[in-house]
């Protein structure tokens, strides 16, 4: 049964040199996976015709659905589309719709319209065509022995616009499946071969069409319960009821239970608890800031920071003195309390966070090694700190230290702190 | 020929649920690339024994190298090991090294050891182990019809230690190949289709050896060359004066000639110039001092910055009137200016930037819909600023809004600023 499956399907050189990274394949997925159709596979080729030839006779062997991305382009590396015509058949023709919507947009933008956007606007004769609103690559919707393909624009927003405007609804409307529902846990603070001793019961216990899996990451673990089947209502009792028996026996190490970042979750605590935050960067250069205004609404509760990245700044905005930088190191729990009290009263909000450390080279090799870093949180009568020394490269270490940060931050307006 | 082929296989049911973004993926094809091999293909499966066989006998079939991610972990969810060892057939056997390092992993983090983990030093006998110097699960590289099939943990820096220490020095000395180079060109501030135009004298005289391609990306362009060949000087040669021509042809819109990110550049250029900068970011929320700090020796010349993401702090610490926020508009020209100035002098450095907007929702319709940012540089005796109305949603323009900005940064101190 290849009915309720589908292959992702990315084209371009740069995704087999490195030189980009793919987020277009998790978006569609997940989308896919929202209407209950399964993605069984991804597959990333080059900007080649035997490449993609290949790609394309293996995923429509295999799905009922292949969506493709990339190579649309008015560039001469984009071949996708003269080979989707010649694959399925067809002849390049000019599409009106197409044509006065890149006119529009080069108007809109002010600028001579080429040849080569004019030849954005031709189409297979033989394929279904998905305007794009947010760009001059039309989408194209073929079908071949049962199977969908679809080929869409490269471009993260133009695909996406694509998606959400035609593609989603048109295949909702076409695939039977089954429901998929996904439950989730974010714990932290225990690794992943204790939990799993931990729930050991829980997971004997799941019936063959609830799925658990583990999923570690920046020191926290996830579990994933995935439940597959007919009969939408019984299957959401069911797994809710599985996550309510994990959430239970994993105890005090639960952050959360919904699948979002850690910083949604932050915004939705502090909006309901009434409360504001300011924080003093300085190892982390303002990652801790731009993680939580990633969320709308962000500003509700975040005030703002003051990134300390060289330690006049620290003496400077916050009054620390260079005395206290001299005699306990910049990179010290004093150090890292005095910034998480200063900010706070400094841009008077209720909790106040500091953060110094070395990321990678330390320029005190003999106190502190690299990857020392101090934290504190100060709250209206309680104040926490901790030390960490991550082992992992300067990024690696600033994307950890950013979630430790946030966590800190949870389970001190969670009454958590220690 | 598949002698310099290689695919990855990335497992993981989170792939392709659109949980986790593989990033794996490019790191690995970006190192074979780097020592001649090519990655024809990526396929990324579910953790399910179908699916992954299929993957295996499909990779195996077009490549000599098959690099696998995923799946080797603790709990139940991680079946690649006893598969590999199954389709290999060989049978699992403890790997003393490995059992000592899983022993010497949990006295070193002061945790008792579980039977799960012991069994993480299990091994197939039919394979060479590679040992995982950063966690609990070794590595596995097995033979098979020509084929070299590599197996590794899917946490990134597990992955990358054992890549570094073994994979790649092993491959190295195993495959004959044809030399790849690449060069780049980032441009900015002309679109793909006129920058295709205007190089297409350039474009059309490559060799059929040298491939040309056009990366759009946050409103700049990257253009690549790669050149294959057996003559590693000639090719050099080559592919410069290429790379060469381009920059003349390309002329006022060239930002640079490496393949490295902006922030790299900024840092090598201010550290020459010796030149010192402070920000003051509103609606980025840290991530234009986030992406500075990304670079190691960021320090030299990143002061440090104010994120006045409530107003309140705009006045206290940079002492903007609530006056002009009220007769301007708290986005406008004259408070991204004041901002600029202000952290400029508050911080004492030699550049200044400021930067305010709304993201996504304005509070202000009526004067300025969403996604307007102002954005100013002030330098030593020049202050530009710019209007920039992005289109995309929340995280999106955030992301080109910090390109932008350090876009006109670097030409601030490149004297380019308009």
């Amino acid at each position: 049964m290849k009915n309720n499956k589908a292959i992702i399907i990315t084209i371009g050189d740069e995704l087999l040199i490195g030189q980009t990274i793919d987020t277009n394949s998790a978006w569609m997925a997940k989308r896919l996976n929202e209407l209950g159709i399964d993605v069984v596979r991804r597959i990333a080729v080059g900007d080649t015709k035997e490449a993609i030839v290949d790609a394309l006779d293996d995923a429509i062997a295999r799905a009922a659905v292949v969506l493709v991305t990339g190579g649309l382009g008015p560039t001469a590396d984009d071949i996708t589309k003269p080979l989707l015509c010649e694959y399925f058949g067809g002849k390049l023709v000019v599409n009106e719709v197409a044509l006065e919507n890149v006119k529009t947009l080069f108007i809109r933008r002010n600028l001579p319209m080429l040849e080569r956007n004019r030849k954005q606007a031709e189409v297979p004769d033989n394929c279904t065509v998905l305007q794009n609103s947010r760009g001059t690559a039309p989408g194209m919707w073929f079908e071949k022995n049962d199977a969908v393909v679809v080929a869409m624009p490269g471009v993260p927003h133009e695909m996406m616009g694509m998606m959400e405007k035609d593609v989603l609804p048109a295949l909702q409307s076409r695939v039977t499946t089954d429901t998929i529902l996904h439950r989730n846990i974010l714990t932290a603070g225990i690794g992943e071969s204790f939990l799993a001793e931990k729930i050991i019961a829980v997971e004997n216990a799941l019936p063959d069409y609830i799925k658990l899996a583990y999923l570690p990451s920046n020191w926290t673990v996830k579990l994933r319960l995935t439940a597959k089947g007919k009969n939408e209502l019984q299957l959401t009792q069911e797994i809710e009821q599985f996550q309510q028996l994990l959430k239970e026996t994993v105890g005090e190490y639960v952050v959360g239970t919904v699948d979002e970042p850690l910083e949604s979750t932050l915004q939705q605590d502090f909006t309901a608890q009434g409360l504001t935050l300011a924080i003093a960067e300085s190892c982390t250069g303002g990652g801790i800031g731009h993680t939580l205004t990633q969320v709308e609404g962000s500003s509700k509760f975040f005030t703002g920071s003051v990134v300390t990245y060289d330690m006049s700044v620290k003496e400077r905005i916050l009054g620390i003195t260079a005395e206290d930088i001299s005699q306990y190191g910049v990179v010290s729990e004093n150090i890292a309390i005095q910034m998480a009290q200063r900010v706070r009263d400094v841009l008077h909000t209720d909790i106040g966070f500091g953060i110094t450390g070395w990321l990678d080279k330390s320029e005190e090799p003999d106190k502190e090694p690299g990857g020392t870093v101090w934290m504190a949180v100060a709250g209206k009568d309680k104040i926490a700190s901790r030390k960490f020394v991550f082992p992992y490269d300067r990024q690696r270490n600033k994307e950890v230290a950013v979630q430790m940060a946030l966590l800190m931050i949870w389970k001190m307006i969670h009454g958590k702190a220690d």
